[in-house]
């Protein structure tokens, strides 16, 4: 589409696409697939087809604080990146019918070593995105605060190794902001948490 | 793994797995596959598999200020997420030997709808991940500042319907802060830029 920018706002009006049909598995291997969808184009009214990634229904990520607010933060090998990173916890549902309040609890203990909150809040009422091009895997937003550690035992995911890392919050932020933290979910999730712990950017 | 956590601060020190052989690209559909990629496990010394996704070899996204301090934001459907979204500009380099900062000048322009920028400024030293675990795509992140709509005219990618939108910077951190903006990445970014536009956390 050739187009001739003369101080215009936009390229033709943004509308929503309908979806055609149901979606396609294209390939799945354990939980990552790749599906068709197709979606009807509503400029030329042609039907197009997207090859979109997807893995579990959802996922949630945890902002937690522990009783003297320090950031659980979590030391993993990451496959994907191939290096060691620092993230906040998170995970997936691991049966269908799990909440994604449950599963954030759940996540939480497992990942923080057995800590449990005093109280967890949701962040978001929509949905966030890793990348919503391509990815149609969602995922929520939680704080936890008043995080303590317990003497319950517990199992981790196969092959989950993970290192507790705990960082003074203000320390976490200024590793989100300079770039110390490359982990996008884990910067947007903190940052979704800024007016709950009664900060500001001035 | 049955662990039990008495207090413990880690599940065994987190030691980088070493690759092993080369990827394998279990399939690919346009620019999206699903790549296989081994790792010897440092504790058993097993040689395990793990599927990733994967796109062009990175992507970038840029944080585009104008002249009056507003956000030159991006109003598109978006497939993956199957919704209309308000996201910062951003894409992938068309060639091989395009640079980063190459990528985002030229999404800059084309996804602005024609605006330049006065300086544009690499945020990241270390790439960032949307998705560490399963994605091996990074991106980087770019603050454009003093951005100017031109004259120029150009070609959009295929497809790329958008309408630009632009939000007072103080308006679109308030939307990043209370979940309107719901796209991980465009925050990530715009919590990157926090320093170089002179704002704080307090």
């Amino acid at each position: 589409m050739a187009v001739n920018f003369k101080n215009k706002e936009s390229v033709l009006e943004v509308k929503p696409w309908e979806k055609v049909g149901e979606p396609n598995t294209i390939i799945q291997i354990h939980d990552k697939r790749i599906v068709m969808r197709k979606f009807k184009n509503p400029r030329t009214n042609k039907v197009e087809e997207f090859y979109q990634f997807g893995t579990t229904p959802y996922a949630c990520i945890i902002l937690p604080l522990n009783t003297d607010n320090e950031v659980l933060a979590v030391k993993q090998f990451r496959h994907g990146a191939d290096k060691i990173l620092l993230e906040l916890p998170g995970g997936n549902p691991k049966t269908p019918e799990q909440t994604p309040e449950e599963v954030a609890e759940e996540e939480l203990f497992e990942e923080s070593l057995g800590h449990r909150a005093e109280k967890i809040i949701k962040l978001n009422s929509e949905p966030l995105w890793f990348n919503p091009a391509t990815f149609i895997t969602p995922f929520h937003a939680f704080l936890a605060l008043g995080c303590r550690q317990t003497e319950e035992s517990f199992k981790l995911d196969q092959g989950e190794y993970l290192e507790l890392t705990k960082i003074p919050l203000k320390k976490w932020l200024a590793m989100c902001t300079s770039g110390k933290i490359v982990d996008a979910k884990s910067m947007a999730v903190t940052f979704l948490a800024l007016d709950n712990i009664g900060l500001k950017i001035t």
